[in-house]
């Protein structure tokens, strides 16, 4: 630069806003704080980002694909959709996932069931759709907390909760889970943490990163609390139904007497699309305590008008001619890697996996003890890639210290191979 | 509702946060305070919305449709792209832009202009891709100013600026355009509007709602305020190109010497596709001065993740692809209607038609001391929707009184029919 430049950079070097200072990504904070390079001898393995389409293992349905062919060949889906999306489309969500809802009532909670059934049919109104679930979460996170507010959320989570918090200048407090009860919230502390300036409760069910699924009846002690302190609870339902054997996934409207929940989710994981960022916002609200956050997030949603228009347009095929039996068979192989990366882990010493009961995680604690030259999750993670170039992301990415995140979507070469490395490497780094 | 209900409702109402109910849309809250419904003896004609693609009138590139088409038969774009786009999607936009922006330099600065067009050369680190203009503008605008801060834009202008600016709580300063020369800017009132908290200057060309184009000197000249006062620019070039003959488009950035240049863009209009939400930041920094802005733009995008995955697959072969000979095939039929729907106008006592330089739309000037019963242009739409069904805007949505804005992307018949009917409504309450 000359020293006009110089001078011209400095006086007139436009600074970012607040906002934009405060909106951080932990994720990409700690991958690049793993300042090491992978090791060039070994071929990359990456296991650390939660998309489902990365190795290209996991089947597509057909349906999907032939859908957006569809709707791209109608010429319809180009003009601007309402801001909260098609008609059709929030409507198509409302009854795929309201229906899916009252059969779990119906077959859990026996007894007068019939009213509660009823009430937790969505209708288009009930329904925002979002560019991906990460839309729907800035909406309902901005749209129910102010400056000074704060809403719960567990301790590990996905971390764009706090991202989303922290740029909207909330709080955010953590609630523990127990990775010793299989990732189950510690309910005790859920209720301590709640104070005068606590807008919503947010639970991850299934959960990212933990791949825990809850019960019936921890829900409903779940639901205890929020409903002592009148709080609202948003459901990050993203996993919906990404459940393995032995395990089913309630929906948190479908036991919900009194409070009200705003259940998130998107086609991301269930359908393997994550880049075509569509998700919803669904209100369930028997007790009409969400007319006015309804509004809210309506006139939120004008700020970027909506998700994709052909991909709303395949929407309703996607939801409805996608058979039951793909999201079984999907499962059924996610449930193999898992199973499979749990036993290739639980060998190692030093290691301790908590076994996934759905979604594409497995979360493995690190003993620092046990090791001579590892501080912590970070640098476990951080030596790893430096000496096996397998890519993890440490638990500190979700507020956890001491455990690390495997994605188990890739192949059982990929996953053994990595597992090998590990296993390879913790050894050599054991004390002695 | 029961009793228990009313009191569950009113105990436990999940109120709505501030920013939430600041976020308000004009154009929303003017058609909703148009209570009256259309006659129901007369075919509605909706001239009000900004989409070109509501009448089916203008031709679709083929190459457009092709693009999508090929790009969702690779099953290439299904996972996450960067937050900030795929990086050969933002070389694509870098590359067809600021080689255009070159040219318009090396045209029309004929001397020592080597160096200043060589800097605008742009790479794909210059560009970030948005869920349309609408997410590219929240981006900016919330990225570049603080609460208590404000950002300059034109009276009238499209009123996402204010929506996004009231969201997050900053302020906005309306500099004039004047409605006798063009709509250009009042280049006073301007410099006279920027105080020691204004951020940055928004400029809108080719202009919605005002159908005007710039020419190079006057650009110059708003370029010296901004200079004077070390402000950035945000260029909102959405119609790019799209101007009738006669004219030209002189991109911002062409004629910035010192001035660094934040140019918004999207597919929505150009190619006539606003449903498939992809739009773009280009930061024309010669100087480095947005070194900074960019750090945190980038983080911004991290919050929702960016645009749909497969539009951005096909955007290469929609830039690349669509040749020149379509844009001004289009620009002639836009021409075309808008010469047709001034004539029309023209005619009419008590309205004055502003010619349109380029774009889809046409401001009209309603002068109420001719009408015996029309108190406003809110009055008059609102009046001419009961009487004739004819939806149009009023001026106020755009921050004017007195005119009303028409679209005239729809076919000449029915451009025509709802002429004849603002013509016969005219007269019809002309004061006698
Ligand atoms: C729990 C959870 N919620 C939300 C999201 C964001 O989903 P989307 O890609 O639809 O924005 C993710 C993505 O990883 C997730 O794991
Ligand atoms: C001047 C201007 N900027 C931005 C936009 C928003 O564009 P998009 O639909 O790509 O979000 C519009 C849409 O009408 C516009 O007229």
């Amino acid at each position: 630069m000359s020293a006009l430049e110089l001078k011209l950079a400095r006086d007139n070097g436009v600074e970012p806003s607040a906002m934009a200072l405060r909106t951080s990504n932990p994720i990409r904070q700690i991958v690049d704080s793993l300042t090491v390079t992978g090791n060039p001898d070994k071929e990359p393995i990456k296991l650390s980002i939660g998309d489902p389409t990365v190795f290209g293992n996991l089947p597509r349905a057909p349906q999907v694909t032939q859908a957006i062919a569809d709707a791209a060949a109608t010429g319809k889906f180009e003009g601007y959709p309402p801001a909260t999306g098609y008609e059709f489309a929030r409507s198509a969500v409302a009854r795929y996932f309201s229906e899916r809802v009252i059969q779990v009532t119906k077959s859990i909670l026996p007894d007068d069931n019939d009213d509660l059934a009823r009430r937790n049919q969505l209708d288009s109104n009930d329904v925002i759709l979002a560019s991906g679930c990460s839309h729907a979460l800035e909406m309902v996170i901005a749209g129910i907390c102010n400056p000074g507010e704060n809403i719960l959320i567990p301790r590990p989570s996905f971390p764009l909760y706090k991202t989303i918090a922290d740029s909207f200048d909330l709080e955010v407090r953590y609630y523990r889970l127990d990775a010793s009860d299989n990732w189950q919230v510690d309910v005790k502390d859920l209720d301590e943490q709640v104070d005068s300036r606590t807008r919503a409760i947010l639970i991850s069910n299934p959960s990212n990163p933990c791949g825990s699924v809850y019960s019936k009846e921890h829900l409903v002690s779940v639901l205890a609390v929020a409903e002592k302190h009148r709080l609202p609870i948003i459901a990050d339902e993203i996993y919906w139904d990404m459940v393995f054997s032995g395990e089913r996934f309630i929906p948190l409207a479908s036991v919900s007497v009194n409070v009200p929940i705003i259940s998130v989710g998107a086609i991301s994981k269930r359908y393997l699309v994550p880049g075509w960022r569509l998700g919803w916002i669904m209100l369930f609200d028997r007790h009409k305590q969400l007319v006015n956050l309804r509004k809210g997030l309506i006139m939120l949603a004008q700020r970027i008008c909506g998700p994709n228009s052909l991909i709303q347009g395949a929407l309703p095929s996607i939801l409805n001619d996608v058979p039951e039996s793909y999201h079984e068979e999907l499962n059924k192989i996610l449930e193999d890697q898992a199973r499979y990366c749990f036993e290739k882990l639980s060998g190692i010493e030093g290691l301790r996996p908590v076994t996934p009961q759905g979604t594409m995680y497995i979360m493995v604690e690190v003993v620092p003890q046990k090791f001579a030259d590892i501080e912590s999750d970070v640098d476990f993670c951080s030596k790893l890639l430096l000496e096996e170039n397998v890519m993890l992301l440490p638990g500190k990415a979700f507020g956890m210290d001491n455990f690390f995140r495997i994605v188990f979507c890739g192949p059982k070469g990929k996953l053994g191979e990595a597992a090998e490395r590990i296993a390879e490497f913790a050894k050599r780094h054991l004390k002695l």
